[in-house]
């Protein structure tokens, strides 16, 4: 498939009315950053641009939902564009599908690289760090006047997608792009402080408590934790407190992969994996799931128990193999 | 006190045959970095030059030494040129004073504002991100030509000293600097998994547990947290691993101020004070310590329970003044 033009779509954009804006479920800093500093830009235009969204806005994203987000999806079917970003395919906004299908014209703007493109207009780049670096790139053939708000917003996708700068997905214009943000007034501090200095105290505890009882393996070479139901319980957390524990647990010294299993409803364990070095999508496949080379996932349906023996196995397998 | 230019520092460079580089005192990612791309600039062209040190390389930062620390002070007197980076006071290098004073020409490459610029050349720009900064303004001024050891090292100064690019001192000029190391064949993945993701798992079990019995106080404004010798002793971890405790604590939502009180030994307590929005170098200095305004630190001179009281006390008044 090939690529339209920024232009192009562009175009289409500058001759819509009504626009309706499909970050995905599970909505991120990228998919969120990027869908607002779109509807900013877009409502600057004089046009009626939303975010139709089916899940709740993240506490740590809700600085960006600027009164964009709406859920009474009926009210909006039929818009002159129906445009997701951060995701191409049905499955990632399932509530949302027919709303997305209404649309006069589809359009995709996405840099996961297996995504088939679903739009009349694709723009898809797997090698962009983060969708809101094509959003900026789009702003920019849209020629419209890039505000701190719409700069912010993208700064927010970029940053969390990229950890920090850290991934190893982070490019040279990941960093050029932040550069021209900040002549346009970017708040990268402030940014940043609502990203990450709005953590839950019972958030943290959940962390320490997993790390304090995880288990190092394959020689030091992995890691694995749990989340248990009771473990929620015990501490007053949400099972989305889990985001950023698997990352910490990676980032040990002489680990490759580290293992988080959450226990989403007994019988129902959601394996998260990360790998410094190797490939743990592989893995992940093996176990139905899916995911890229350093960040992968599985379900497991069975026991805690049952799930972190299979796990344990098959990681120690994929480390032998080395 | 008036800046010299780069070109004049870069002239005493290229003129002299042996260079001694003074990083400070408890070393830092800023000031090895920052040391490291001096030095190895310096030897691609032909000097001789060293780094002296008098404590060890922390473990995170032993990547960026390629045999440039020495510890023989004796046999390196009376270089050509003593540079100190990082640090513009000779308490900051206490037992290389002498070593420093023995250069024929002495400069000072500094981003503390308060630095009074004890070179007979001197370079001391407080906006500046991260020394690193300036050392790589300073290498293009010595017109050499910038490796991937070099590019890497100039990115560890900055990324350490911005914390990933998300703390206030962060500057369009930090990203652009970034951007051109990526021209130099920078490894920004390779950097970072070196600097982050070789943690100990004896200083992530101390976090945990610190953080597990921290507590908030002052209407949810502020957190607290002890390392005691004995929890280093039962977790087998080093002071050096508390590191990075005190600013996940900031990060807690709603908590504008985060301590952490380390006790050195028996009757020596350091604190470490994070603030969010507030001022803490006021509490610290009301201790007889010092710092900036989101980063000081002070030590009381008394057991845990006591020095906890009178910091909160003082935490508590700061806080209801605002």
């Amino acid at each position: 498939m090939k690529n339209n033009s920024f232009k192009e779509i562009a175009g289409q954009l500058k001759e819509a009315g009504s626009i309706v804006i499909f970050p995905h479920i599970l909505m991120d800093g990228d998919a969120l950053g990027s869908a607002a500093a779109l509807c900013c830009a877009l409502r600057s235009m004089g046009k009626d641009a939303v975010i139709a969204v089916e899940d709740k806005v993240p506490d740590y994203l809700q600085f960006l939902d600027k009164g964009y987000c709406i859920y009474d999806l009926e009210k909006y079917m039929n818009p002159d564009v129906s445009i997701c970003v951060d995701c191409g395919e049905l499955k990632r906004f399932p509530e949302r599908a027919e709303l997305f299908k209404s649309g006069k014209t589809k359009i995709c703007v996405d840099h996961h690289g297996t995504s088939p493109g679903i739009g009349d207009y694709n723009y898809i780049d797997g090698k962009a760090a983060a969708t809101g670096e094509l959003i900026y790139d789009l702003l920019l053939a849209m020629e419209c006047d890039i505000d701190v708000e719409m700069a912010n917003a993208i700064y927010a996708a970029i940053t969390t997608d990229t950890g920090n700068f850290q991934y190893s997905n982070t490019t040279r214009r990941s960093h050029e792009i932040v550069m021209e943000l900040y002549d346009l007034g970017l708040d990268s501090y402030g940014t940043s402080v609502s990203l990450y200095e709005n953590e839950s105290f019972e958030k943290m505890k959940l962390q320490s408590a997993a790390i304090n009882d995880s288990e190092v393996f394959a020689e030091g070479k992995a890691i694995i934790a749990e989340i248990s139901l009771d473990m929620l319980e015990q501490y007053g957390a949400r099972m989305e407190d889990t985001e950023g524990i698997v990352g910490m647990m990676r980032s040990i010294k002489g680990v490759d992969i580290a293992i988080l299993l959450k226990e989403k409803e007994p019988g129902n364990i959601k394996a998260s994996l990360r790998a410094k070095h190797g490939d743990v999508s592989k893995i992940a496949v093996a176990f139905k799931g899916g995911g890229h080379e350093k960040a992968a996932g599985c379900t497991i349906y069975d026991s805690m128990a049952v799930a972190r023996e299979l796990i344990m196995k098959a990681v120690s397998e994929e480390l032998c193999r080395e």
